[in-house]
């Protein structure tokens, strides 16, 4: 592992224990000149070259054949001409005849090349020259994938009860609805450990506050939900509401908590509670009095959160919209041709998440006054760091659940993420499994997404078919929109076929969370791409739609409309374990080679590879119901 | 056949020869007592069912398993939560047990629920309650169909030049930029029969125009163009600019030719030149009018068009425009909170085809003054008619090009369609398959996706692997979208990858074009799904990224980025015909079942049926070059 250091980066803290700064010349990496950018790295790729990383991302388990950018976004629409998602994880790593890994530490923006302008060619280019980069060769795949995650740190470690299926809408607006959410799944017999609050639990959206009259019986919710091993898992949203007399806001704007405009007044800018302040997650005091906030709720018996909007989302900053209003009075007023017209609905399509905005505000870093899109991609990393130290100081006894949107590389060691606002595509369910081992090679190993699609309406199959992928995933979550089609399983004619398949997921967990803690101990993957497992194997290592889970299983999901079957190549002899439901219906040895397999709804294919076993456990209603001594082994 | 008549319906001369109406009430269809519908049919469906059908639009071959909407959209996100593309073809086919066709006659707005609420269940509900309901039954889906079509008349025969390869762009600014577009090809031995002109040939967009200073040499162009064997195939759009001195904006006011609002004004739409009319396609005295107008290209020597925004398209219209900025003056004016902002994007999001416009204008059709809505999916198909019809009358001798974006069955008797403005996506590459039989089944017959993808940026290998199905469609179309990455062949390092591709085009044009030429001959189609030619074969009829391609050959194109092989179903024996670009390099017999296929970028595989034969010409620079006499059979 070779440590080069250009210009003075912005310490990141992704790397805690750093080794001695290289003192000859980079030599893995050419660099180029290229007047664009102050700083960019050059490598030519041969066509055998796979390339993998990127962490949470578009397109495919290998990144070739596109530009992607490290910027995180607040945006729901993750089509291929997307370039970034929610999170910037800057770690590739180009597999061939060599292995090596590359990690460009910078909060700033990076452009990665991956065979887009040319398809033999792998261009990283920096907008702020200042970075450390990392370069791991190895003799492995996963050799490189060790020491990278030796170097970033232990994976944060859910609560075995994180393993447990979860219930979310945007939003359960009473606690009466949560109470008969809860109901319908203990009465139909859906095992059930998590019900999500949404931002509606809150008063006006203000962090750390709750609706006073839909969730005035919170206490007695929350006794209620314990007593049925239902865990309340409440959302936190970054912004704090502007409101005199609203404490957490007096707070921080008495010490200065908030980041800054120009002129050293509090930025503000519209997210759903209205006008809202940011907190400087970047400056250690204000990253504590953040983190102090949760105990509202660590108080009330919450063991569980999730922290969103944390890119942060901007949905306008109260300056840009005062521009924009003025213009547009202006423009209205006046003859408005087709470019004006134009004109106006991009001017009104860049009010949110605007990149003026983003240049606008300031943190105050280790004493240092730094404008805001220097390091945009730590703001989520840090409010969520602040969440996790303050757990460590309030209840430090308590396993804490927490998973945030935004992300960089080192939040891994203080939460997980979920993938996203992604939508109810076919598309997605398979993006959701090519993401999985993107994100552990990162290190975010609790993750998933958000089953049956979070936008857009869902549809039955697509419900089975991608519960039948989240039953593998850390994070098993269903959620869903406000607007959308109600799509908790007990909604579906199929709810049987629904409730079968996460009844699988609990017999799965103790085989799940053993592999899940492995890749925790050993710094290692919990998904792997097929080719990581079998390098030899060039069928393997092209595949793009099955992965190996822990050591012992691989699996194939079905992620096409109206399929029946699918195609599945093993890469050495396995033994196909058909369940209907929780229920193993059949056991049938495979050669190495390519199949057909039938994949009916409501079944689920489990590959058990050559010599090795799987065990499950019987049935449970709630992970602290799972018996994890009595497990059956096939 | 059985025919049914619900109501008035309005005349669409969808069908010209109608079978007599029944008189016993319906029974291949229910009934359904649905309170928010005047009209709902209802079937029931078994898990065994296929439902192929709609034409142009989005989801899979199978139609199962989501709610479709027949709604002339101009919308060019294509995702898959979109109900509607540009066109309403109301016809589809239920495949098990029984094969049985249903064609809904009726401008209005039609949904199909396929399974969608209910797996098991399938209902077609409208909104205005009048409809004639065409019903088929049939021994096989092709009998079906063939009846369909018998039903529906001939389908548009394109020339035979029309099946080279055209390249396009948003927009070719100059004659001189066309020039040189064209000239890099035949440098480079790149195979090209059409050059395509968007909107900016036109003086300031303007319908019938030429723009004075970038085309002040158009006759000149033309010729030129002739000579090298390229035909100009400039666009129409549905609008005509408000301009006084405009002639034909005159002519058409004077004559009261343009759709009118409820006073009896005409009705001022938004488009590309800015405030525009619509002509009234639907009035016979309108459409002949707006036909002759192509007379000034035609008499410039043009024998192709491409008819576009006739969904219609309206960017706003101006009444609305005004009252929207009223509406926003105030409320940008006032305290804007959260509500008023969410209120103020959503009413800037649905300026643009709003659909209180599309009831606030009105036709004169047969004498009878019909609001728009009644009427709107019948737009394009009249304007593209009003087009063919003044061929006829004015070149009766010259066989012309001609293809439109929104269509409505009995429109496939005048024109193609293309497949609208897609995107540079992988996803839409197997849309571009998924969609030709469906299109097929319901008449249109000379379609194609614009290869490489309209909007958003394409990547080299994309753009390889969209050639190597765009090989086989009839239009055989690269266009890309303004601000996009260009996607002249000749702009890639694989240039020679790409040319070869193209090449192997014009090799397989006569068996392409007697492939379509029977097609339209005997009502029956030019690409199928592989369960409607092997029926009985259950893992044939669900197989979704496969097509038949006429009598004789199949094709299994690579979808996925950075795949090198693919797994290819057989549902017979066939020889797999291995090309390097234009050259057969290999000869494969493969047996019946699965295959996994090595499809590295640059090569095509084309699988030959068992007693088959495809016939190949010799390379040619231009369909007029074509050496129809001399091919070889393989």
């Amino acid at each position: 592992m070779k440590r080069y250091v250009f210009g003075t980066p912005i310490e990141t803290e992704a790397v805690l224990d750093k080794p001695q700064v290289e003192e000859s010349a980079i030599t893995a990496l050419r660099i180029l000149d290229d007047e664009r950018f102050p700083l960019s790295f050059g490598l030519d790729l041969s066509d055998e070259d796979i390339v993998y990383g990127l962490g949470e991302n578009v397109r495919g388990i290998n990144k070739r054949g596109w530009l992607y950018t490290s910027k995180n976004a607040d945006d729901p629409v993750h089509d291929e001409g997307k370039h970034s998602l929610y999170a910037s994880h800057n770690f590739i790593l180009v597999s061939g005849a060599k292995h090596v890994g590359f990690f460009f530490d910078t909060p700033g923006e990076v452009l990665f090349d991956i065979g887009y302008n040319h398809y033999d060619k792998l261009v990283v280019s920096l907008v702020d020259p200042d970075v450390e980069v990392y370069v791991i060769e190895g003799d492995s795949d996963l050799d490189v994938i060790h020491e990278f995650r030796k170097l970033i740190g232990k994976s944060y470690r859910a609560p075995k009860w994180a393993f447990g299926y979860g219930q979310c809408r945007w939003s359960y607006m009473t606690s009466d609805e949560v109470r008969d959410v809860v109901r319908k799944h203990r009465e139909a017999g859906i095992p059930l450990d998590m019900l999500y609050l949404d931002i509606d639990y809150m008063d006006s959206y203000k962090d750390f506050t709750l609706n006073p009259q839909t969730f005035a019986d919170f206490d007695q919710l929350v006794a209620e939900m314990k007593e049925q091993k239902i865990h309340l898992v409440p959302i936190i949203d970054a912004g704090v509401k502007v409101e005199e007399g609203y404490d957490f806001y007096e707070e921080g704007k008495k010490n200065g908590y908030f980041c800054k405009d120009e002129n050293g007044e509090d930025f503000i800018v519209g997210v759903w509670p209205g006008d809202c302040c940011l907190p400087d997650m970047l400056n250690d005091e204000a990253r504590e009095w953040f983190g102090n906030g949760y105990k509202f709720l660590l108080d009330k018996g919450i063991d569980g959160f999730w922290n969103d909007m944390n890119e942060p989302a901007l949905f306008y900053s109260k300056k840009h919209l005062g521009e924009v209003t003025a213009q547009l009075g202006a423009l209205l007023s006046g003859k408005l041709d087709i470019n004006g017209f134009f004109g106006f609905k991009d001017t009104l399509e860049h009010i949110s998440n605007n990149e003026e905005d983003y240049k606008s505000f300031y943190h105050n870093y280790k004493g240092q006054k730094l404008r805001h899109d220097k390091v945009h991609n730590l703001f989520g990393y840090y409010m969520t760091r602040s969440a996790s130290e303050a757990f460590k100081r309030l209840v430090p006894e308590r396993e804490v659940l927490m998973f945030s949107r935004s992300s960089y590389i080192g939040m891994h060691r203080y939460a997980g993420i979920w993938q996203g606002d992604n939508k109810s595509w076919w598309s997605h369910l398979l993006m959701n499994l090519k993401m999985m081992p993107s994100l552990n090679m990162c290190g975010f190993l609790y993750t998933g997404a958000d089953l049956g699609g979070f936008g857009d309406h869902t549809t039955e199959d697509l419900m089975i078919r991608w519960l039948s992928l989240g039953i593998f995933t850390p994070l098993m979550r269903n959620h869903s929109a406000l607007g959308t089609r109600f799509q908790e399983v007990y909604q579906f004619d199929a709810v049987e076929k629904m409730k079968g398949i996460i009844q699988l997921r609990y017999r799965l967990i103790p085989y799940l969370y053993q592999a899940y803690e492995k890749a925790i101990n050993e710094d290692t993957m919990m998904f792997y791409p097929l080719g990581m497992v079998f390098p030899e194997d060039e069928t393997a290592r092209r595949v793009e739609d099955q992965l190996l889970v822990g050591d012992d299983i691989m699996i194939a999901p079905v992620y096409e409309q109206n399929a029946v079957a699918r195609h599945v190549y093993l890469p050495e002899e396995m033994t196909c374990l058909r369940f209907r439901g929780a229920e193993l219906i059949e056991k049938t040895v495979l050669p190495q080679g390519h199949h057909y397999v039938e994949m009916p709804l409501g079944e689920v294919c489990i590959f058990v590879r050559n010599g090795h076993m799987l065990q499950l456990a019987e049935n449970a209603q709630s992970v602290a119901d799972l018996d994890w001594d009595n497990l059956t082994f096939v």
